[in-house]
């Protein structure tokens, strides 16, 4: 392997990679062309999430960084950010990374395997091609959203069944982040989609403003915001509604053994603090205890009752392919990730064919099995 | 140290005890006459809990078992029993196990320890004395319950600021425990107060009987039932109303960074597994999830409002002691196991002494403090 050189394009030591690759914190994907390692962990300063392509050169993406999240707003907003900050959506998908490797544009998920079905999506997109080439050891990073998609389906009237919106242009090997004004600039230049946009504030007016938009967001269904550096020198923070924690415990009390106990009470912690940041009376903690109630019991009673009914426990994606082929690369891609999922239904139209992707949740089956019939949890 | 005779009351091997002390899982407590070890961990057979003394002889008291718990009743009931079942009121205090050691009456916490509080309280009862002292090997466990207590403060009409109810009399150095009617009438002879007894029902109607007898338990405010073999040679088993559940949660978030994450999603699984045995509809649904959102909602409210405000969290117990001494007592015992305590108000009367004393919850106080500033969590 070409180890020098990639560890002279990351800018870190031979040693520290070849240690990396032996503890497995650096994975090598072979059954692709280029051969890419994924970082599975930070290294070396270089993020998890990173993917150095093999190929004629060496093509470096890094990872997207952890995004910090605000408990209570206003304190840490004052404490973090200089004098102004930028505001806009955080929408409810999946962050993909788009970069041009040996000329193909390629879609990475957070963690930096390529996605061969996002991939297929957005490598048909002219607008994006041309961005890349024209603007070369940039990456794309953005928001996959839509009814159509393997892993998170949230409905957005603009996005339709697949959409993509960016929210940043990074050196692909630096990591550095353009400013926000200029990002917004370029991309409207090649008319690619970017997040609503909801201004730049004053470092003491932004928590109202953000409150606002925040409550107006929920309304809609839609998740909250992150507040940027306008400058992009220093690390984002996002803040979401109750309704968007709400939303991810219900997702996640459908599949109560499947999930770290840390999520469930990360999202639950969240609610305190923005109930007290809020000052919030009587009523609105009843409104938001009844939220919260709900979210947890109603899917959870739900899977129970489909276990006790004899079902298996899955969570469907309605998927469209191109072709046969296309279905099967995106299949083997999931199943070498050690993803259990049964191809439920097929329709073909167009030549296209679209599957009903069942991603079996076999923890939870089993232990709500179990539980149900008399063994114990 | 007496490791060859404490073997071979305990019925184990010499080595297992000596590896089970270099590894600390038996803990020597030595400021106390007599000295004892405690089973900090299972030991070959010898339950968690289990108490050595070592005095002019050696003294064993096997660990109250852990009771497992019924998330869904009905097949539990009917796989684990034989043809009938004892059903019994689980009170909700601690647990205390009351023995005879070197002609002294001493109460032992769940963990091992001598309990100077509850150890000043009980040995003060004649009945209990004489219980002890003429049915030799005798443990009396039990729950103790009330308003002045370090551990566990609920009220009981019937129980006024410390009572004890007994619920199993069990062989000292053997652990087995008297059939329940048998247990009654000699708990009845003694003049010894037992918890409440529902009675003896056949296995197929024991599950309606129980749900009958948790609903109305629940009105009460009072927690729930133990199912137990009559003859006490199965393993028992607790079942508890959605209220208790409730109540457990809101006493835990008061603290939320002080309890594991298994505490809370052990509570919350339940409320799901109870709902669908229940086949409660939409309406008790929105109770239930009103009760469980508000149950971990407000405390959380509260405890973040108290910190903002400049507050320490602290968990504050009345109680009375005899004198000075007692008192004295008592903080070093609590002192040597690590627990952080305030005494904050004194009040004499009667020659003794009412104290509040306040534990501090450092981990809630200082990760709640440090989001409040903006330092993140």
């Amino acid at each position: 392997m070409r180890l020098a050189e990639v560890a002279e394009r990351l800018g870190i030591e031979e040693w520290r990679i070849k240690g990396a690759l032996e503890r497995q914190s650096i994975q090598q994907i072979d059954n692709f062309n280029p051969p890419y390692l994924i970082f599975r962990k930070d290294v070396a300063g270089v993020e998890r999430g990173t993917a150095v392509f093999l190929g004629e050169e060496v093509t470096v993406v890094r990872g997207f960084p952890k995004i910090m999240r605000a408990f209570y707003l206003e304190p840490l907003v004052r404490r973090h950010f200089s004098s102004r900050v930028a505001v806009e959506e955080k929408m409810n998908g999946y962050n993909v990374r788009v970069a041009l490797v040996e000329g193909r544009v390629l879609a990475l998920t957070r963690g930096g395997y390529v996605c061969p079905y996002t991939t297929a999506r957005l490598s048909a997109r002219r607008r994006i091609g041309r961005f890349l080439k024209e603007n070369p050891g940039k990456v794309l990073c953005g928001e996959a959203v839509g009814t159509r998609n393997p892993y998170v389906v949230h409905h957005y009237p603009e996005a339709g069944e697949f959409g993509f919106f960016a929210f940043d242009i990074r050196d692909a090997a630096g990591n550095r982040a353009m400013p926000v004004l200029e990002r917004n600039r370029l991309l409207e230049e090649y008319g690619i989609e970017h997040v609503r946009f909801f201004g730049i504030f004053k470092k003491e007016e932004a928590t109202e403003a953000v409150f606002r938009v925040v409550r107006e967001l929920a309304q809609e269904g839609r998740e909250g915001v992150v507040i940027k550096d306008p400058e992009m020198r220093l690390p984002p923070i996002k803040y979401t509604s109750s309704q968007t924690n709400a939303s991810d415990l219900a997702y996640a009390f459908r599949f109560p053994y499947e999930y770290g106990r840390d999520f469930f009470f990360s999202r639950i912690i969240r609610e305190g603090f923005q109930a007290v940041e809020w000052d919030e009376g009587e009523a609105e903690l009843e409104e938001r205890a009844l939220r919260l109630g709900k979210s947890i019991l109603l899917p959870m009673v739900e899977s129970i009752r489909r276990v006790r009914d004899g079902e298996v426990l899955t969570e469907d994606h309605v998927l469209d392919f191109a072709g046969e082929e296309e279905l099967e690369e995106f299949l083997t891609y999931l199943r070498r990730q050690g993803v259990s999922v049964v191809v439920d239904e097929v329709e073909r139209k167009d030549g296209g064919v679209r599957v009903v992707l069942r991603r079996l949740r076999r923890s939870s089956t089993d232990r709500i099995r179990s539980v149900l019939s008399g063994r114990g949890e």
